[in-house]
């Protein structure tokens, strides 16, 4: 009963993701989707790079909650552009949402774009925004584990960001372990071991963004 | 499009949902339905809880994982009878799953019911499984923001356990803030500060069980 309305809505939702990213491709924009569990350091992630970035690179950030405008407002202290969807009990971002947030953006003065989806490691592995590539985080806290037990997003990603590696040594957390299980299904995988607590790590993230920025520009 | 037909799915789920709880007030059991973002700890509330209480309560646990059945081994190395349920991508348990899972176990030998939703803090809110009440867990690392943030499940929880404080010391959490929002949507919240690796907090949660389950007893 519910599988062919879904797939209807996946379909018309990867139309609109396909016109996305024909437009961020018209505009030399690397498109970023964020997708994590609640809490993993999306937000986090982005107040670092936004900071450290700045004087390199043009950013701004489409943020997806259900509730309250706290990430954008976070995002906004860290000096970018900001704009957030509320999806009122929604559990994920789609390629319409995401559309309709770019009406408040100047394109043509924009470098990456960042979408912070809805914390959730399931419902926003299915709808494309548009972008370039996904990036999933896990943070160790979380367990070693979940790209075993929530695959889909592990095989469709293009980065892995392993956070909060400050808090290795007071959990039960195997990071060769957790490398295993994502690299299995999908061999392709960036990973990225950080802190956005204390800074370690961020650099080859920031090389890694800067390497796939220029190669959006030169396309 | 959507809208209709998400709401037919809920109700026909209710439904069920109501035929379970009346079944399992046919037989005394307490039924628990636990929900949490992804590696919050719930597997791990569970494994301390059937060791802890097996002497004086017969529990069983149906468990519900996109993939895998790691969750069911370890409950079921804890000593409980445990079913899993696999949703093949699905975000959520419905009623109806657990209904089929039921047909493993002896109603009659059973005190306590504990339904391992899947780790998501969205979908899972919306779908009665038939339970006496949800128990929303929240762990320290997550942030004290989640309640604001996804407040449709700590509304409807009678229970908020937080766990792993015992990495208060390494992170920014406030207990005050985190209980805060979530007291604020919902007063009744019974509320149990713990943590599953070191075990400090977990003997008011199992008097909150022990006591919960008499009641249903004596029903």
């Amino acid at each position: 009963m519910e599988i062919p309305v879904i797939r209807n809505i996946l379909e018309a939702n990867s139309k609109i993701g396909e016109e996305l990213r024909k437009l961020f491709a018209a505009h030399g924009i690397l498109a970023l989707n964020l997708i994590s569990s609640p809490g993993a350091g999306k937000t986090s992630l982005l107040e670092r790079t936004l900071r450290d970035l700045h004087a390199e690179c043009r950013m701004a950030v489409i943020e997806g909650d259900l509730q309250t405008d706290n990430d954008a407002r976070r995002v906004a202290a860290a000096g970018a552009k900001a704009v957030q969807i509320n999806t009122e009990g929604g559990c994920h971002l789609d390629a319409a949402m995401v559309r309709s947030a770019l009406a408040h953006f100047d394109l043509a003065a924009l470098d990456i774009l960042f979408i912070e989806n809805v914390g959730n490691l399931v419902c926003p592995v299915e709808f494309d925004c548009g972008e370039d590539g996904k990036v999933a985080l896990l943070s160790v806290p979380e367990g070693d584990d979940k790209a075993e037990k929530y695959p889909l997003l592990f095989h469709l990603a293009s980065v892995l960001v392993l956070n909060k590696i400050d808090l290795l040594p007071y959990v039960d957390f195997d990071i060769t372990r957790a490398v295993h299980f994502a690299t299995r299904l999908n061999r392709g995988l960036a990973v990225f071991e950080l802190s956005c607590r204390t800074g370690q790590g961020l650099n080859a993230w920031y090389d890694w963004l800067r390497t796939r920025r220029a190669a959006k520009k030169a396309r």
